[in-house]
């Protein structure tokens, strides 16, 4: 039966919405105006909020039992994203997220630039608040990686020879220690150091998976769905796992076409690399691998005690494959 | 007697520089190499370090006697400097800073912007470990006030009706607060609250001077002594005081074209507002302003026990001034 995301994942957490929302508000409250206007406007612009749903199922899930704080973790979580995401905007050039226009495309990159820096510092003042040097160390560390993560990205650009290793750290930096963060931090918070190790591997591979299915949806026909462009990857000469796959499972001709295309960026050969991700066998590699994330992950989760919380990071996790069945 | 940089300020914190230096090379360490070569430009691109001069000097003004705590405070704040530096040269599209080329120059905007990102982080990593809540709440508020003064002196940007006021409002968030946190951090990690108050007006008062000083440099000839070049701030329609008293004292075509100049940016009319910014009065306001932050920043001070480093606090503070006498 086909997971329903209102009913099987979020309806455990809904009523806490109001006052993560509230304190997304209250956090991105300045009296600059042209701060709260951007961060305003970039705050709208999310989407399903995953990462702070995550955080909320993982606290609770754990038994935490101060809604507030967990509450306000999940925003802190939201706005080290949505601050993620206005520096990726400005450094990817972007000017459309999920059909809205970005921050640098409405204002400029100066400013996208500064208020990314805003939401960062403003993410710590309300970490601070919550007052565990834990959490806070877990975070401090974590944010850096997120970093690294970035800029191992940048450096690899346009390198054919990027290995399915380095792709592995590229995308733990960017994509999954955030949502180690939102979990991990969820068991901290709830005082149960027992589970940080488990939350933090299922959610590392839960990341890895959800970003692996992304990197596939960049190749694959019904990608335009979800508000990414077809080729939006290949144009940036990004190595992702279809392309190292293909280089892979292809030589000669059809290798050096790939490689040409990784160093040179562009989508004038996007068909033919489309048609080569396709054939060579390197979607069915991608699609095992995300598979293989996504059941590390489940696994990851038996540790925890049953509730509808521990049920609906399962349902959020089979949910994420569905996207490439 | 005219004061020397390195007998009367810097002598008696010189034996913690190697200690300092240490502990920033470790905070820019990062197994990402692109990460690391950046970070080292950037932090060898460094003036004279005197926000961490000065963060050591209150530190042991204060009475601090753990000097790995103050070292390892004055490398961080070193870093949260360096963090700013690098994301104003991608603001300002700067190529040059202190005659070398700017991180965005040699790279580009997106690695200057994510290294910048790094450069936070890891500055808060390094401040959870001194594992001092009033400290990090000190610095997670400063950090946000100071990222809010940069977009405020990005909405002032070409509006001839900024007011004193508000320029006060933006160099106290871009320059000034910094300037608080390495000294009121310094009076919070020696354990000294009751020196916490008067350090930061102290340093408030010396960031405020110090600005004036340096926008009265953007219209002074030897301006390009200091790396700076004359209408740097005109250029980029920058309402600084010079420009703000200029407006003030004059009326009509004067006034007019001073309005037009910050609404327009650029350097055409420079003469002519070097000419009416001189013979205005503008200027001698400037240096009064200027000298007044000095007395209230020495005034300040006086609540300190006398000792060598609140001399050399003391000496800072007036070199500062000279600048333009």
């Amino acid at each position: 039966m086909a997971i329903d995301f209102k009913q099987d994942i979020l309806a455990p957490v809904a009523q806490d919405f109001a006052a993560m929302d509230q304190f997304i508000n209250e956090g991105i409250s300045s009296k600059v105006a042209l701060v709260m206007s951007v961060s305003k406007h970039v705050v709208e612009a999310g989407g399903k909020r995953m990462r702070p749903i995550m955080c909320l199922l993982a606290a609770y899930a754990c038994g935490e039992t101060n809604l507030k704080h967990a509450q306000k973790l999940a925003a802190i979580i939201e706005m080290l994203h949505t601050a993620t995401l206005v520096h990726d905007d400005v450094v990817d050039e972007s000017g459309l997220r999920r059909g809205r226009p970005t921050a640098n495309a409405t204002w400029n990159n100066q400013t996208a630039v500064l208020v990314g820096d805003f939401l960062i510092a403003r993410a710590f003042d309300l970490l601070v608040d919550l007052d565990n040097m834990i959490l806070l160390k877990d975070f401090s560390t974590g944010t850096c990686e997120i970093a690294e993560g970035e800029v191992l990205q940048l450096q690899a650009q346009h390198q054919p020879d990027t290995t399915e290793d380095i792709y592995l750290q590229i995308i733990h930096g960017k994509t999954s220690r955030l949502f180690e963060l939102a979990t991990e931090g969820a068991a901290i918070l709830a005082g149960k150091p027992e589970y940080r190790e488990p939350l933090r591997r299922f959610a590392g591979h839960f990341g890895n998976a959800f970003q692996i299915i992304d990197d596939i949806l960049d190749y694959t026909s019904d990608a335009d769905t979800l508000g990414k462009n077809i080729g939006d990857d290949l144009m940036e000469g990004k190595p992702t796992l279809p392309l190292i796959a293909a280089m892979q499972n292809t030589q000669g001709e059809q290798r050096d076409l790939i490689r040409r295309s990784i160093a040179t960026g562009g989508t004038s050969q996007l068909e033919q690399v489309i048609a080569i991700v396709q054939n060579s066998g390197a979607l069915d590699y991608c699609h095992k691998r995300a598979t293989e994330e996504t059941e590390r992950a489940l696994q990851a989760l038996e540790i925890l005690p049953e509730s509808t919380y521990r049920q609906a990071l399962v349902n959020l996790t089979r949910l994420a494959l569905d996207r490439i069945q």
